[in-house]
């Protein structure tokens, strides 16, 4: 007899952002298996007789296979269970979810994708930067600072230089090595941008900046998101500073509020000056 | 006495993925400002005193300004409410967003921004496509079927010639005219692409096939997805139809599930062959 897999997205960090269904079907789980991205809140939600495997593959730690996960999901479903695969974000977007199905499908185990909010589209929201614009951007791409082939860098250099909203996944602390990338992609040095650290939970910190100033940012913990285009513009340090605070109680007018589920954070944020 | 605004993400359309977070503030509206494309569903959570005003913009039907909603959200607010723009998917994508935050600050009022899953995402799940792959592509790029300028055009058939894997927001049903503007940026015709229309709701249909087959497609009922790429070889149709089936309730071994939110759909998918 099989169990199932969901391969779940746990969203950007706040644990309100799960989708209800995410929060169903990990309320419901006999195992788990979670990126070391996953927040401790969320991984609170667990029940407690279900076993957990961190299976976190960051730099420079513990090193496990994409094969040793897939085996250990695999083998957990084919005892019967009921496994979660819980990735930060979007399981479909740099995730390596592919992988993960292909070994689902050859191993014939049932399984089912929950989608969940993609760090960028959290990322935005805290920093109310609109991701695309009438009057600035009518695209948008997702990259990462990471290129394994020639051919892949020249594909980075022609949706870095094309005018759309960019929003570079894992750029690192090289922030002087990706400006020159993107300033060899033809972009202005003027082009503003905003480094978005831990994006929603209580240690968010935002820095804009631009291209030519890049260098400059302070080294923001990871996981960090790199925003660039004319729509940094758009975020607003005085809207940021209200983002993540407690709901305003004297504008209700039809009964109490229901208690937030977590905590309200506190927040930093910097800027350099734009042109 | 301000109000406050939250512009809100609803989500592709299965009402459980919703965030927790929406969830709280939409029980907590005093109005609710929504466009077309929410689910009824979602819009039966509605608290019964809330006042609830569509201001969808479909093509052909009424037709209200954005000024129009801009100054709606306003009076509303500063009358003291707590007012919900609630918008499918995630508010920052092709949502206009940044033109309603910007009257929100010149009217100075307190908002917030809350994040949903974006179509894509949800279309992807439902479809079993992951949008990233080490094997197919390592950029996704988010763009519509129409442009307003020459240099927009220009910049189009750089993204869409880049190798990305591409998901065209609102492609309409003109498919012969999209493929040929995908043909023109220089994608091969057995580049597969597959057609997704009302993804996550129990009218989800999905039709796979390649661009130079895609003007054969069966005509879907919008809102649909155009996903384009290598990636979409991935789909698996034999997967897509476990997809939002009722949980296994015999590999659950630590008691009962919680009873799903809403009734669970049955879809439907057709193909052409790929090359």
């Amino acid at each position: 007899m099989s169990g199932k897999v969901y391969l779940v997205g746990a969203g950007p960090g706040d644990p309100e952002l799960l989708t209800l269904k995410a929060l169903r079907v990990l309320k419901t789980a006999n195992a788990v298996l979670h990126d070391d991205l996953v927040s401790p809140e969320i991984l609170k939600l667990i029940p407690a007789a279900a076993q957990v495997h961190n299976v976190g593959k960051r730099c420079g730690k513990k090193n496990i296979l994409q094969e040793e996960i897939n085996f250990l999901m695999v083998a957990l479903a084919e005892s019967g269970l009921r496994v979660v695969r819980l990735k930060s974000g979007d399981p479909m977007i740099f995730g390596r979810a592919g992988e993960e199905i292909e070994a689902l499908r050859r191993a014939n185990i049932p399984h089912e994708i929950v989608p969940g909010v993609t760090s960028a589209l959290g990322a935005a929201a805290a920093a109310q930067i609109p991701l695309t614009h009438r009057r600035a951007s009518s695209a948008l791409v997702f990259i990462t600072a990471h290129q394994a082939s020639e051919s892949e860098a020249a594909n980075w250099s022609k949706l870095a230089g094309s005018g759309a909203t960019l929003v570079i996944y894992m750029p690192g602390q090289r922030y002087a090595e990706v400006a020159a990338k993107l300033k060899a992609a033809g972009l202005a040095g003027e082009t503003p941008c905003a480094v978005i650290s831990r994006a929603t939970t209580p240690h968010q910190r935002t820095h804009r900046s631009t291209i030519a100033e890049l260098h400059r940012s302070p080294k923001l913990a990871a996981p960090t998101l790199l925003v660039v285009g004319e729509v940094v513009r758009f975020a607003d340090p005085v809207a940021l500073a209200q983002q993540f605070g407690a709901p305003d109680l004297s504008a209700v007018k039809d009964g109490a509020l229901p208690t937030p589920l977590f905590a309200t954070p506190d927040f930093e944020t910097t800027e350099e000056p734009l042109p």
